[in-house]
């Protein structure tokens, strides 16, 4: 991008102070910033590094006052969080996306492209696949038979998205998830060994969800695993088998949830918290980093940590008694001496 | 699929009662199926979704009573969920296979391919690759050099097996696995820095065996790891070089095992459990969600829990107790203070 | 390979006792080797091994003193673990590397490529990407628009480096990890849902770096995140947007970093550790497996366990008395009782 000062401050809808000419190339964090960089303050905390930055342009909520001169050009705007936002979108989308189907990319003459799409080279389109108007599919990604995926949604290279498997509008697939694998299944035999229950059933993935890179979304042996509309799910995350996210529910790196639980609604998961099989979650669940969580949540916006969990200020005064057991530990024995003399006393 | 009440009831060996004649197109669970669906009754605690359901056959146990009319067509057989884990293979096996070497499949002349082999487009076969009959790889599957796959073992998309892997008869092994990834071996140099040891073994998968999607599993130093027969892993299962995992040990999603250890038989591991290297675990040890095991187990058929992991038992009175602390900790106080006041008497 | 006792001694520059003219083809573990494998012993431990092994050579250190005969061909070096890695080098590099652009590679004519590079068939290399002298891009590699790779840096199969990204020399990637995926970043709006904040910036990798097949490092929401050189991660690691880790830092699998963390030089992480976001961690720290850091360490060299973590001796006190706590609870229920008695007597 490159845009002058002005040009910035009308697109924000700011106030300017300084050389309205200075010109800048990309958006850039305060304490990094270098020159032809825009950049932003927004919480005080980093207001010092307003003094030394060398951006040449920064973003600041509209009432703060500064005590020095500072070198930038200043934009001052409502909201300067949100304003950085918009303009990190903006220096985005002026990368081109992609267009088109490239070479060497393999699309079944069973299924169907919509307008504006982009399949890259060495992607595999199975047969009755739906593809919607403005998808992106990158290269090295695979769709099963019977697949479809809404308009403009972007699937990132390495992505599976196995048979019979939905994606809805708007979707990010980070690279390399697996989307419908087998659900893990198994009969123990008399014998000793497992027997495979056949995984027929498929994922329903609905507008506006983003899944990380190298997470794994297993089918349902019977119906689907769902992930609701609006949901966000980090990098290297496992949902089983007809489990259900709901609702603008955002689940942090690494964590895991075993089969055919239902969570509700705009949850919060941290990272790498278990979650164990057949629960049900209230909506407005939130659950701290590590913790296990092996009992149904019914009451909604409860906050929970540990592993087990348990109510997060009950936790969280275990935890600090935990820190102290050795002297805790020291006391009972001393307790256990004193009333031993006390009684030979009586 | 396509059935009749009755062509379905001759299939399982069961009794009908109801409409022989109605069709089922595909299996359900009771709580979600619609006209056309085939479920299932085999936990009592299901029972009142019978009079509610909209399946048109359901499948029972042979001397379940029902104290109201139910809608669907009745099969009575002696062991409802073996009934339906039949039923779900047969759907299953509906679906085509593929079948033939794919346009854009790479295959090595040095390379050897069983009978009725499927490769999928992209997928690449290095040199002195043998595959076994009936194999199919899926689209964007690598064979490294000198690796062969035994009969009828499924590869999905994205699977990378890499250099001088071994993997036997009836296998699954789930998109974008990794199989014989370099082991993570480095000595310390007095710089502060590392160098590599190079990794020169294999991985042996034996027969029967299903890898998770996203799991990785290390080539060992020297020889090899091995996953033995009739293994179950789930998915973004770790496993490190040199370890060894005995026949028909289950372990479930985002586990991981370091270097060199050894797992016995008809172990079950939860998910998101660390096991540390160099260990030895005796077989049909027991060791539950995000539990951490840091020591040897020599007796069979322990059962573990917590990290670190001691003895179930223990460990879950050590839980109850922990979820006290507070109000232990409140006695404790309350005791010194009485304490205090009694010697003051004496 | 194929050396005689005699040549490897040479190679080694070591003593040797016993038949100079026996063959080796391989190295093996002391308890696994057969004949013609050159195996070594390096951890006394092991020496009963050396009576029952079938290695055709034993490198040992020096002055080791065998107090009956030995089968195999000894020689005898200043460090047998060094001679050994040596060894495990010479037979990796004996295996031909891959040379010359593979038919159906895809490389962007507006990018260049390094002499004596390799780039495996369905490898994908965008526009104006520069990949260095030597490299080895294998099958199935993704690179995206303006990416860099330094020379000698291996690409396994599946790797997916997004665009912008910069690798630098000597550096292997294994198969299947991401390289600049999405950040996590999202603003909650008001009607529940979340609002996704651009991604803008980068991962820059440095020299010497290793890392594990399946992990994932997240692109800056505006700069870099930072793999300072030497970096070794293992698997299914996940290092989220704008994290730094340090010179010669060491991560075990599993292991999670959230977003704008920096990690200092040479700190050792065990594996399933998780750490929090916006820390900074001192040089030489070294976290425990399955550990939860939620604070930022300040003095350097700190060894830390536990979740939450905290220093190493006293976090170990906690653990031993958390094991006694039926055991101190019932000692407290007891001084009560006592206490009620001696008050009554009172």
């Amino acid at each position: 991008m490159e845009f002058t000062a002005q040009d910035l401050c009308n697109f924000l809808n700011g106030k300017l102070e300084g050389d309205p000419s200075v010109k800048v190339y990309k958006p850039a964090k305060i304490e990094e910033a270098a020159e032809g960089d825009a950049s932003f303050l927004a919480n005080e905390k980093y207001t010092p590094f307003a003094y030394t930055t060398k951006a040449s342009v920064l973003i600041v909520n509209e009432n703060i006052v500064f005590d020095k001169h500072i070198h930038p050009t200043i934009i001052r705007v409502k909201d300067a969080y949100a304003s950085i936002a918009i303009l990190l979108d903006q220096y985005k989308s002026i990368n081109k996306r992609n267009n088109g189907i490239e070479t060497y990319a393999y699309i079944s003459p069973k299924s169907t492209v919509g307008k504006n799409a982009h399949v890259g080279a060495f992607s595999y389109v199975s047969d009755d696949v739906k593809l919607g108007d403005d998808v992106q599919i990158l290269p090295h990604v695979f769709i099963g038979k019977n697949v479809s995926v809404g308009n403009n949604t972007i699937l990132f290279p390495g992505v599976m998205l196995l048979d019979d498997c939905v994606v809805g509008n708007n979707c990010i697939i980070n690279a390399n998830a697996v989307i419908g694998s087998e659900g893990f299944g198994f009969v123990p035999t008399e014998d000793g060994s497992y027997k495979k229950i056949a995984q027929t059933g498929n994922v329903v993935i609905e507008d506006n969800v983003e899944i990380g890179s190298n997470s794994t979304i297993d089918r349902a042996t019977m119906g689907s695993t769902f992930i609701r509309k609006g949901v966000k799910i980090d990098n290297l995350v496992q949902i089983a088998h007809n489990v259900e996210v709901g609702e603008n529910t955002v689940i942090a790196a690494q964590s895991g949830i075993a089969g055919s639980t239902k969570v509700g609604k705009n949850c919060v998961i941290g990272g790498q918290v278990g979650i164990v099989g057949h629960l049900t979650i209230a909506d407005g669940t939130k659950i701290n980093a590590q913790s296990g969580l092996a009992k149904s949540i019914k009451t909604p916006n409860t906050a929970l940590t540990g592993s087990p969990a348990f109510e997060f200020a009950l936790s969280m005064r275990s935890q600090v008694v935990y820190k102290k057991l050795p002297e805790l530990y020291q006391k009972i024995l001393d307790l256990e001496k004193e009333l031993i003399e006390l009684r030979a006393k009586n």
